[in-house]
């Protein structure tokens, strides 16, 4: 018996997000709550993490939020399941570890570094962003286990693939 | 608006654990479930780990386990929301982090390092065990967080008195 | 080859130590240097780590600090070697791991997880404190890799028979 | 009073390295110790680690080596301080917190990771890579904290403009 619903990780910048990434987190919370599936973010209530679990809980999901500090004030209120980790950016490695798949929704040097360690750990991953230096970067990194997605749509479309 | 579920955290021996732990850590799970709280656990598919997770699902409740390991493997199959952290026992220091009140049942050295982290955090702590030894030291070490009880439904009480 | 020189712990309360905590702590960095051992702490510039590293410092030895924050602002100016965790208290865990034997000198909330997460990972602890409950709970616990001592002098001769 | 060295980073593919990822390694590692500073990588027995681990101990330097899995087996001969973290890749944040200086002596997946995270932390880094796109890609991330060389002297001319 395995019940688990699957984890989909959206990893993407906390501080400084673009007006695009924002809306392509919301979409993308969004559907991942319609497909059925478990958002997991960093859980900050900033930036595309903020976004996407917005998105998920107003279609009806439900949201983790990997935290950063040792504390929940920092959780956005769109987060259902706070795990608290005191543990700063070491914490990166547990978003991808419990992620099925991640998806970037932009890409800052946070997000680049939940990019490496899921390939690390060889998860797929999606990009989605239009920095073209990073897309260039990451696919010549593994090629294998990262793809690229220009719509929320897409990205999804994706994710299916991989689950 | 905050609308999240307390989390409630149920520590205790994966290996060997005795009887009394299991039947103790069942209840409570349940209890926890019919409560409406999110149960926590390490995770692992033995122990107390297992029999809380068990309660809680058999009650119709939500579980989360924080797992030792890098991948799922190791999760009880009564855990819906796997953790995955690749830290080994380090992770005990988010158990009782995310745990808005951590209960012990029974108690070896995993458990009691939750029991002392979870201090150290000044998080609320009730103990169930016949380890008197282990109920002196740690009243001693803190007896304004420290509760013991003797049942599943006296710890269930100090629960509701810490939420 | 093998030439690592071994790593001996020193863990006890940073907050509110005993006089007679910091003489032992002070007299036990002393005597580790002394024997060519390198000491490792938790780092931080107060209480038993401060202590121990300097009774190290001036007997020639070196020192490692594990510390709990992000930066090297709170180290003891006794450590050589800071390691920046900024994972707070889940350093614990690499403290244990790291040592080859484990000194509990003194016995607060953050000393009694380092000293049950030790037992856990099967290492050797030796414990110099007058918490008789605490002296008689990890003796429960694991008789085996527990032992007691009374002065600085006593706690170096365990050392010796555990390395 | 701060007698405390200076701690060079040295990350880099612990698989599948290329011959010149192999030489600049040594070459590295000679140059850090040759300049009194500490050296200190992923610890391992393999690849840029062992490499740097090797030419910084033929130079009479000291080695740290901060270690993936929870004993010392792993440990590169050429490691004196092994510091046991049990924590998987979760601890490049701790390899890039505790460095003063990052370089990157090739570039794959982990690699990647650790640049990523110590551009987050504002940490100085630099790159010694023939890997276009990631000088491309790290650079757009973060142009102020990242410098490229071409060869393991101009590496150590940017760490002493960094110091």
């Amino acid at each position: 018996m395995n019940m688990k619903k699957p984890i989909i990780g959206v990893m993407g910048p906390g501080e400084n997000p673009t007006k695009q990434d924002l809306k392509n987190a919301y979409e993308i919370g969004k559907l991942i709550a319609e497909n059925g599936w478990l958002l997991l973010t960093g859980g900050r209530n900033i930036g595309v993490m903020d976004a996407a679990n917005r998105g998920a809980k107003e279609a009806g999901g439900q949201t983790i939020g990997i935290l950063y500090r040792s504390d929940k004030n920092e959780a956005s209120e769109y987060v259902d399941i706070p795990i608290v980790t005191g543990m700063g950016s070491a914490r990166n490695n547990i978003n991808v570890l419990t992620s099925d798949v991640v998806i970037a929704c932009g890409l800052a040097a946070g997000t680049a570094s939940e990019v490496a360690l899921a390939l690390k750990a060889k998860k797929p991953v999606i990009l989605l962003t239009d920095n073209q230096e990073g897309k260039d970067f990451f696919k010549k990194l593994d090629e294998k286990n990262i793809q690229t997605a220009d719509t929320p749509e897409k990205v999804i479309g994706w994710v299916k693939k991989f689950l």
